[in-house]
């Protein structure tokens, strides 16, 4: 496959990618043309379609779509000019391949995750977890899949488990160096912290908010489901179920922050802390990654509110 | 009855009232002492029992007591000196005169809440608002005896009914004024939206912050109530469930006062500005109407960051 | 009339239009142009004069012109390519078609604002109401034909008499809820918040801010129309002239929104509940009856900080 | 005379003081008595009475009493106990003996201020400011007499004058910096900045907020009077008489310190520089003054937000 | 020894105490007498001497005494009515019994700490921080000496070495976590963020701040440190002292909270993390620990703005 | 020599400039050019050069070229179209005439500035800064040459000084205001306050953020400056060091500004008030003095958070 990442100037391209956006636009002479925005799983690119009268078949965002066209520059990045487009047949293309994927490997992170579970002494809160992470087989398929954000940090396939994983590494060292945590109600917590996100974002290739997400969001949307859950197991207790949904709606730490709740407990402080620095930590790492800059400097970062910097010696 | 509205430096009190709060204290010489608040629907007064060994039974906070004594004035303030106490007995006193209570009938506004939900068209969101408000028949019951508040507006019996009621009208007449606003959304919102408080504050006589109350607060604590209500319903729009949610969870208005969604809809916005309008005009009400300040000022008020004033020609 | 919202790509027009803008712009080969703005009663349409050496006489901003043109497409939006201009003349053209105004119909709006003075009982604020909206002709018809703001809600003529009079239901509303309000002071209030807008704006078809109202605002423009007004009535009690006076100052609420003291009485608290909630639920109204999404997200607002939806079933 | 802040532990104390609060509180044993603030131009001491039946005449706030009593120490501070005491008449006592006064000369201050309304050149701007402070004799004894605060910065009997001289000479002073700033406008604005406080604080002995002040605050009622005396002057320039207005409005630089609008023109600007300069500086200085403090550190002001200390070597 | 913690109502107590603080009071009656603060390691008691004739040697502030007296309750506290006190000679008491103390073994956290130093590979950076932690004799026994804070976290003898050897544990992990982390640097600036300390804070008993504490701070007087010690090591490199410098002033993450600079490198942002990180569950885990409240619930805490709650289930 | 101020539309040029800015761009055609900005000390000037194939040879920001063209306009902005290009060689060009400078003479300027090292009393202070000022050659000629501000107020050679000088005169006049004020430490901190922008922007003709100045900022660099002068002079009192230091620290007035501490002492607050005005009062002087604006509205500026206006009768 002949990879987005790989284009060069002046090549010829006869492809399958992934249309991630279609807009029609007119010339300054009035005349049409497509600019879209095609995506595999190694980045993105421009391209236009000049001429909308032959060779040009029907086609929507978020389909898969063979081109046929050359690499151009303009304003110093580049940019494909297309001759001819149609819908690509299933079969054709790999999926896969045109989605950003996690560099983890995710059958060994679903395992690490699931030893976490295995820690939960307290009968029924162990069950509850089992019952998102073992028993649903729907459920693990999906969370497998899932990113964690649309466009920040773990933006990819699977990274909603890595993030969770990683917080869960996070959780385990805390209570280390803070014997009075509870990790039946920390690991709990942290399992379904963010899986409200399956709901608030669509799944791949569209990984885009949904309307419920707007409504509601994440924090709201998992709630339902643990309640559900809960109901199944006989005698679960009121004073647990209060406290997990606590750590979890607590968990952006203030209330500007989306939490109707701040922290109450060691747990959902922990929780808070072992989110937001995995959250900030590998989005420095993503755009220390990332940058294309020479120099040491990557410029000024909204998340930051500061221009961030290479470490160099 | 003797209402402690009506108590008098010199006169000697033998009457049942309901002990708010129970503290053991020492004087400087070492003795024991009872520190007490009692209370009853006109308001409350300190007390002391300052010889513990004759006369005084046990007893504990929140129950009713059968006190004799005499009043005296301490600091500018009446106090009551006890020399006996001993629990009451059910039937020698009647709760309803030991609990602040609505001044308006709880029934006549029950009704007329009512002909709110008969507006409603769209016959699952009737449907859904009837399965509170005219079928549980124990929810009506606590609905009607609750409050709104510990110790702010509408912080007494049939406070929750009164301070509901009084949105719906500011919606009824936000609704002509803005047409485009769909009723049927803000009725059923209205109805939901504080109903978290009659487990976020436990019943009177004690009226204070539960244990669920803090660590999820009403505003979460009723989106399960009305998931469970759904689930009965056949079809019913998950549409429709995000709208009302949405509005209830975005009620108070801003992130930061608890809302972990700002208002999207004008459904959402109006909810909002019917529940802060009441809040604040009512709290104001009561300030003025309970001020015992001879000029116009009543000083300082925390919730209006502000000093406020009596209209006086 | 060929009305701006009926102009169609492709179209020949020649019609009178309000010019709202006039720039002089070069080409990148070097050569002048003329980007103008063209406004009617139904919307705002992008002109260019790409030839300015024949049939295009002088003119000025907030003239109004007859031009000669196409009608094209760029960028999606409609545009007109003039070939001829002239000024009009007066009696050519009727400023009404092209000036937007109410929807509501001004002299019903007006008759209905004036019951309110008819409600005021105490006789010299009664007198100080008519002093402006009976007995000043001059006032009255600027008063009627001004907008309440350059670009948010109520920017049409009659749109500062539209705004008065929603306050004045809601106020009107407030007092029946909580009856501790004073109608005489609320409603004189209420009358005067805003007509310091009719010096802070300039009338139309200019409506823009004037050099006085931006050194000094509407809220400080208006208290030296009321002192005027207030010495040619004698023996005007001072306490009564403060408190209309704190109300109009402090009706934005907040010292951070422009008013140098936050509502005191309770009077002034609700002429600012009254003026916010119409302003916000006024601005969605018009924002979802603008919209031309075909779906129900409308896009983040700076007014809501949010993106904000149509209701929808 | 026996000052205030001459008074010695055990002496017995027969004089003249004014009595600033007047409170009546009851002991542990229920029996009244008087908890008094008395006050020279030196200080103030709390006085009790002990015993009300004998030698102790009627009398009230802010009124000037004969005292006779003893000096104790309580809690490480003075105390009068006191056993008699009657009204003074006048005569008996020189109101200057009571009243904190500016240390500087009165007269010379005002000369002095007198000098920066000969160096205005525009002639109605100099008119202006000579209606009030050279040929409006009552205006200008009530101006030398008036403090600038109640408790802060010159809250004493010339306080206003030597405040509004002060900011003169910082304003002249910005002016040699900075010669593009127009002299006539801000040595007028600078001059009528406070005076609003004339009104906004009654006048010694009393020196408290008024109602008037409470309710419009000195920035707003300062705009009457000028506008008054505007009138009286032909073909006064509106476009300056915003610009002084402007100055005086926007004085305390932002709008949450209560300034309607902000700066926008650099005498405005430098009237809020000169303000805030001599505020704070004088303020910092009475403290360091006052202090009776051992060491460097004069404890946490809440004006600074931070504890303050006095320069030693 | 008769430790402050097992003091009981009634006992007779002669014992070496720390004085904290000592007021000279007087009675209502004028009698003068001493109320003490006495500390040993396991807390505080409040004493009395309320006959200063006999029996009362002279002492002051922050020296050891011995006391004879007994042990009352007022207002539910204990406290120490003394008959004698005499100034302790050295010798007579164990420093140690004085001061609240690290619960870990001093040495063995020194020793954990220099791993850290054995895991740095940059030379230059390994001999700066030798310099202060292996080389400087005085300043490791100072350091082990010292607490963190004042009254927070860590505030008693080798809270500052637990404290930041917590971080190390902190930074390691997150080293391994997010491997683009350069461990020189951030260990480095992890040993040194809070050496500032030990001029801020004066060493034990007194443990409060110093004048170049209050006037630096930490953050700033541990750079002179620094730079001092660089000149020391032949060709430091420039660009590595400044990183470091910038890692020791940004760690606590926001202007706002005293830190001149924002963290620009991932070194920077993962030591404010971990100090972040530790401070606040330290903090909790302290709060839960000293709390003797009976329920879960152990009140509101400023540092969290927010109510806490032990776990329990 | 052709100033960049006295360029003519459709003038040939043939000129040494300082090329600021150099990028390398692609137009729609795919053919490379470059945008260039163009300076003297009269201003910046954009140029292209659209054929790069003759004529042009190499060179890189921040050198000196000499150019050969055409001015032409675009957007209504002169523009330079270049057919030629070389690098200046030294001698063609006089820097001077390429870098804005300070109006006013800089060893004027120098002298007054000295004048208030010799008001300096105590002699330590004085000697520590003769030791900057007088004795070191090398930094006198880099202070003189130096700007305050890349880009605001006083960004240009001399600009570090003109703005320490004003500095120094407020001080002065404040000192005579409030003589509590010690002017050997005001005067001291005023001259080193600004200093370490010496390191936080490099030397003109880049006037730049340094590597350091990022890291660390002006208000820390300049710390170790003062300590290794400060070990040069015998017993130099620490508490007059911590003092001045302290003054430096703080001199941006709040934590959010940068400051690490808040003004504690009369002298800090003194410089800061000092520092405060001169900035935002030169600022708004350069922005009137610059404005090409008809009107007297400059337009918003970020700085001011407001529209400013020009002075106008």
């Amino acid at each position: 496959m002949y990879y987005i990442s790989e284009l060069r100037e002046g090549d010829q391209v006869v492809e399958h990618y992934l249309c991630k956006q279609k807009q029609v636009l007119k010339t300054r002479a009035g005349k049409s043309y497509y600019s879209l925005k095609l995506q595999d799983k190694t980045g993105c690119v421009d391209a236009k379609v000049w001429d909308l009268n032959t060779g040009i078949d029907d086609f929507n965002e978020n389909e898969y779509i063979k081109v046929e066209g050359q690499v151009l520059t303009f304003q110093s990045s580049l940019q494909l000019s297309l001759r001819r487009i149609r819908r690509s047949q299933e079969g054709e293309y790999d999926p896969k391949e045109y989605i950003p994927t996690s560099s983890r490997n995710i059958e060994e992170m679903y395992s690490e995750l699931k030893t976490y579970i295995d820690q939960i002494k307290e009968p029924s809160i162990k069950k509850l977890t089992e019952k998102f992470f073992v028993e649903d087989k729907d459920f693990i398929s999906r969370f497998k899949a899932h990113s964690a954000a649309k466009t920040m940090h773990h933006s990819y396939m699977g990274g909603l488990l890595e993030h969770t994983l990683c917080i869960l590494n996070l959780c385990e060292f805390y209570a280390k160096q803070y014997p009075i945590i509870n990790t039946d109600i920390l690991y709990a917590s942290a399992l379904f912290h963010d899986i409200g996100k399956m709901s608030e974002l669509s799944g791949f290739p569209e990984n885009d908010y949904t309307d419920e997400g707007q409504l509601l969001g994440h924090i709201i949307i998992v709630l339902q489901w643990i309640d559900e859950k809960i109901k199944e197991i006989p005698n679960f207790s009121v004073k647990i179920a209060n406290h997990i949904k606590h750590c979890i709606i607590s968990h952006h730490g203030q209330l500007e922050y989306g939490s109707p709740k701040k922290p109450q407990t060691i747990e959902a402080l922990a929780l808070h802390f072992a989110d937001n620095t995995d959250a900030k930590l590998r989005t420095f790492t993503e755009l220390l990654s990332n940058s294309d800059e020479d120099g040491p400097w990557i410029g000024w970062q909204k998340i930051f509110d500061s221009n961030i910097r290479k470490t160099t010696f």
